[in-house]
């Protein structure tokens, strides 16, 4: 590792980030990222770090953090969900700067509901999501097993269906609402056939009021399709553009409410979609 | 709707809580659940609320709010992360208890990085995610063309291979560590044959340093199984534990690392599986 220099420094801002947790680390690295988002400037370095659970654990941690604050010439900012005390207090000898999510807001809470906390990171996750288990899994399954049309006979059990040309995100989609909220996704690819007839496929009819479209920009479709099959008609551009010219005008004369996923993450696609469709996520 | 009398709040206690923001809502809910998963007493009506991002939103926001506060008979409590500042002023008018997870945070980072901040949320998600997009859908698809042993020939471009028996929740590990840290991950189903030879499979041999093994409680996994082919053999609790018991003794005699499953999230099982392989994630 090279050390920067402070002239070096005066040339990029370059800053290492620690999410630390005694759990997974996703409350650390969620609220890390978002916060970091705001400093565009500066390049950081983002190394998550979960199940930071007993001291040792914890002086293995204050030599990264001091070997990081050396290496970048400024200190590290550490994000920290970590709820023993002991553990704390030795990550707090490091050279980092330290974001202490949970001590930061748990005595207003704790003040606002006349309540102790039990100040017990990990549960939050462990606890919630045991419980969710079994939905979540079989949201899943059905995401699976009713992925490109595979087979249509249980649109009646869907909470919702993604109609869309190949390739255009509904896959991926479909899996994270099923994951993140339990919500049983199903979708169907809409294929020239299809729009030749300029109809909606029977199989959809019945099912208008869970469709939601997805389209896309055909370049980008055009890109995504050509890593499948490289120099196919199928990745070319101009069918790409007519599939989706196509589409569109369908979603438009069908009246299904749809979005241009070009430019949103699978998080904002998924969203959206439960906003636009009033659909009520099944994990609590 | 009923409204809670003193008499009735004495006996249980219950809250609503917000999680709102102009972007997915995502670090809210996060960060809501975890903090208050630490009070066990009090039962919580969560509710998520994307996309606030008009003035006209923020009102029927407050409006929420205050409907919520009178049916509780006490204020809500609301985890905002909210840039623009005409809206937060529209919320702060509710009858609601604000956890301001932006400005909270964000002026002593500014400080510590003498960095003026962005301040803009929902950028967060898209720049981070959109850069990854294509890492994160290729994952995607590597664990769904990898999904249960469909095919072997492309594990040299994993990073992980799960093991275990049929339904001990390698598939919806592999997607969860696909969408969440664009990790490839393949899995393969040890079946009967495979316990009976005592051995690993030949395909899994040449990989045998990205295996890890899953394992799960005999009746959990008979429960599962129940679900799918209600009162077959495999189903049934003797093959649910004999399974388990001779697919634990191949771990240990070929001394691949695993873990229970049971009491543990997908979110956990695919943290603890990154620290112990030392898998880095491939999103940024």
């Amino acid at each position: 590792m090279m050390r920067a220099t402070s002239k070096q420094l005066s040339a990029y801002m370059k800053r290492t980030a620690f999410f630390i947790s005694d759990g997974t680390g996703l409350t650390a690295e969620t609220l890390g990222q978002s916060l970091l988002a705001q400093f565009e400037n500066i390049t950081f370095n983002k190394l998550t770090r979960p199940y930071i659970d007993t001291v040792d654990k914890a002086r293995g941690m204050v030599q990264q953090i001091n070997t990081a604050a050396e290496n970048d010439g400024a200190r590290p900012i550490i994000f920290d969900t970590i709820v023993n005390q002991e553990i704390r207090d030795i990550l707090a000898q490091s050279n980092g700067f330290m974001i202490d999510i949970f001590s930061t807001f748990l005595a207003p809470l704790e003040h606002e509901m006349s309540s102790r906390s039990s100040y017990s990171v990990g549960k939050s996750h462990s606890s919630a999501h045991s419980a969710n288990y079994m939905q979540r899994i079989e949201a899943v399954n059905f995401a699976l097993d009713n992925d490109d049309g595979a087979r249509t006979q249980y649109y009646d059990r869907a909470d919702l269906i993604l109609v869309g040309v190949s390739r255009c995100g509904k896959t991926p989609t479909c899996l994270y609402m099923a994951m993140q909220y339990g919500i049983r996704a199903a979708n169907y690819p809409l294929t020239e056939d299809d729009m030749e007839r300029l109809q909606l496929p029977a199989a959809l009819k019945t099912y208008r009021h869970k469709l939601f479209g997805l389209t896309i920009d055909p370049e980008r479709l055009a890109a995504i399709r050509h890593e499948r099959r490289a120099n196919s008609r199928y990745a070319s551009f101009d069918q790409c553009e007519f599939e989706v010219r196509e589409v569109e005008m369908l979603f438009k004369r069908e009246n299904i409410a749809f979005i241009d996923t070009t430019h949103f993450s699978v998080e904002e696609i998924s969203a959206k979609i439960l906003v636009e469709k009033g659909v009520e996520r099944r994990l609590k």
